[in-house]
């Protein structure tokens, strides 16, 4: 076996067998085969594809690079869930502790904000002295204590995903499906789940534009799950515009509480109400009795309460929850009023994320700081009707020239028409399971 | 401009600009562009290939990362031929002095076998005290005094060729069309040449095994040639069985010693002469005339005393053309027998070429010493008749393990049958001149 044989039969659209791909993998990792030899064969990889096998060997090489953790321990069902990235995608952070008071066990490593999309991490450290870095050790303890743990990826998960991850970002083969599949399910599975659901974002800000290339990476994450012996289901949510009424790290974390509290807006809560019933249902409940519990854990508190506890065991300061003013606090803000009467026919969820990344929300180098309380408030969205010099949306933030240049731009997110336009519907409803 | 955006560009099917091509290949050459990221360009070429005009300036932009020949002081039109390697492929060796004998400038720059097919050099070599690493000047000097000179490439010609072809060497993206056609292109019109004449193979032992790639490669470096002002022309010739009657260095002298002494076998004649045809008439010869000066400058010894005059101004010994006791000589010889009654239907160019190697003909490796003296002698070819037991082939060499060897397995490259098989020309009558 060699590298060569292996770039050749990959470049002539052949199937790679599970010791070619591990020879390949583990070869990488250990640094055996360089760089630019991995990278032919990624470019391959991007012109020919990789077969479910394939992609499913892929994934489990990275996936036994690090630790996997064992979590068998814990005899409650473990569920996970994992987004593909969008704006003001803060699903997380109300549907991790709402399953866990379900009785679901969510051991939920996230990531930071990716290009024009915002991160987890990012919003759980707006929250004053969160810890996202909690030990292996810690991370265990808190599931089996409160269910729900919501950290980073360490250093010990998935190595090789980091260094494929690193390689493929400067060879112009991250938007391979295969590719993209296997780095998600590698980490995913490595957290010792028995079960994931997975929201694929479709449209403008998501990096699935094209619905049939979500449904395509839906379907080949849920044929490794199956391959893999866990169980996967996706949905595909749509993500044209910002999911919920705000960007922004302080925010939607403000947001995600107003959620808990059943106050949260509507495609907000439809996105995290599907996902979470599926985590259910996958666990071995009854639909029906999935939906009522959900609702009832919000509506009595509870759900509230457990993302309180949540914050404590990871010493965050858990008076957010009563208290925003603890948040970083935006020292400027700019309201945007409507050019027009008419429709809302578009808020441009690539446009606005890109806006909110200038804005300081995110970053565009390793370095950059964040400005947790800045972002952008939405009050009209796609479907809205709006009457000239209405307020549209409001930019905040520290630093007055940001918040200003941003404002002055966001308009170019918008669409305004005269004629009606339906309020679309966050999900796509294309749904598969167990496959 | 950036090489990200450049690999995106080309991943993605689009044509790049002489700025974008001229970027990447002087980046790469000076090391600021990685490996890991030509590699990654290189296979996506290999996915997309290259339009006429993007392999021309990828032709251009190798070809002045080096030293360009400038022979403007010679005012004789100065022409050159190329092969794209074959097994038994001497044809330099005899052209080169007809050509020159017949008033062409010939600089030729050859280079060593690789992998199953001979080189120039190499045959050159075993002819004792002949230098092939001539300096710049001394080539210019020896072009000017007797119209030709036998060299190898030298490092300051084409130094961006070397290092992308060893990239590719490694990374499986030999096989592009485009990339091989810049590759020779660049280094032949780095000689400073008029006009160049391509001796395309195609079959068995060629690395275009099929007759539609040949054409391709024909046509892309005849394009080459037209856009950089340059005549050149291509003819595909046949390598499906090696070509004249003999492999091996020392052995392809004395062929080619009697080739100019009128007494060689026919299909390299043919080929020799075609090619030189072309040369001549590419300088503003008539094709008639061209005819019957090549033929009288074999028939009157004229061409043969180039040769000579051509090895004596190497340090050549040059009693070689009268006394081929003075080339190395093999201690061991086996004859071949033919196991049956009938015609012979297939010689193997692959299989011989990959024999002669194992026989130390080449090199398998860098370091490799060559056995000048070891060869294959072909007593039959496609379309001759043979009775059982006949010879069918001598295997000679110094290394009596590997002439025993190579003997036991040389049959492997025959097929014989019964029915008569008409005897192949070794032209392809296919032509691109001008185009």
């Amino acid at each position: 076996m060699s590298i060569y044989e292996i770039i050749t039969k990959k470049k002539q659209g052949k199937e790679l067998t599970s010791e070619e791909i591990n020879y390949l993998v583990n070869g990488y990792t250990q640094g055996e085969i360089p760089d630019y030899q991995f990278s032919a064969f990624l470019m391959a990889v991007y012109f020919q594809g990789m077969s479910f096998q394939e992609t499913t060997d892929f994934t489990k090489a990275i996936m036994y690079s690090g630790k996997v953790f064992d979590l068998s321990e814990i005899s409650k069902p473990k569920i996970d869930k994992h987004s593909t990235g969008g704006v003001g995608d803060k699903v997380s952070l109300v549907l991790a502790p709402l399953v866990a008071d379900c009785g679901i066990v969510v051991p939920m490593c996230s990531g930071r904000g990716l290009g024009h999309t915002g991160g987890t991490l990012d919003k759980l450290e707006s929250i004053p002295h969160f810890r996202t870095n909690l030990t292996a050790k810690e991370f265990i303890q808190q599931l089996k204590k409160i269910g729900c743990a919501l950290i980073g990826q360490t250093e010990e998960l998935a190595p090789a995903d980091k260094k494929i991850y690193a390689l493929r970002d400067v060879t112009a083969t991250v938007d391979s499906i295969p590719l993209i599949a296997a780095s998600i399910m590698s980490k995913k599975l490595a957290e010792g789940i028995d079960g994931l659901v997975l929201d694929v974002k479709t449209g403008l800000g998501a990096f699935m534009r094209k619905l049939t290339d979500a449904k395509k990476l839906a379907k080949i994450m849920c044929e490794i799950g199956k391959r893999m012996k866990k169980k996967v289901t996706a949905i595909i949510t749509d993500m044209n515009q910002p999911l919920g009424n705000t960007v922004g790290n302080a925010l939607e974390v403000i947001e995600s509480i107003e959620t808990l509290k059943g106050k949260g807006p509507k495609d907000l809560l439809q996105v995290t109400m599907i996902l979470a019933e599926e985590m259910l249902v996958i666990s071995g409940m009854k639909r029906s009795r999935a939906r009522k519990m959900l609702k009832q854990s919000i509506k009595s508190g509870s759900a509230l309460k457990k993302f309180r506890e949540v914050i404590k065991a990871q010493a965050g300061d858990e008076r957010v929850i009563d208290d925003y003013t603890i948040l970083p606090q935006p020292q400027y803000e700019y309201q945007i009023r409507s050019p027009s009467s008419g429709y809302i026919h578009k808020v441009d969820a690539l446009t606005t994320g890109l806006l909110a990344v200038e804005l300081g929300c995110g970053r565009k180098t390793l370095t950059d700081q964040i400005d947790y309380s800045a972002g952008i408030i939405f009050y009209k969205k796609v479907g809205d009707k709006v009457n000239k010099d209405e307020v549209l949306a409001k930019i905040v933030g520290q630093n007055q020239n940001k918040v200003k240049s941003v404002a002055e731009q966001i308009l170019s997110a918008y669409q305004i028409t005269k004629t009606q336009y339906r309020k679309p519907s966050s999900l796509i409803k294309f749904y598969y399971r167990d496959i």
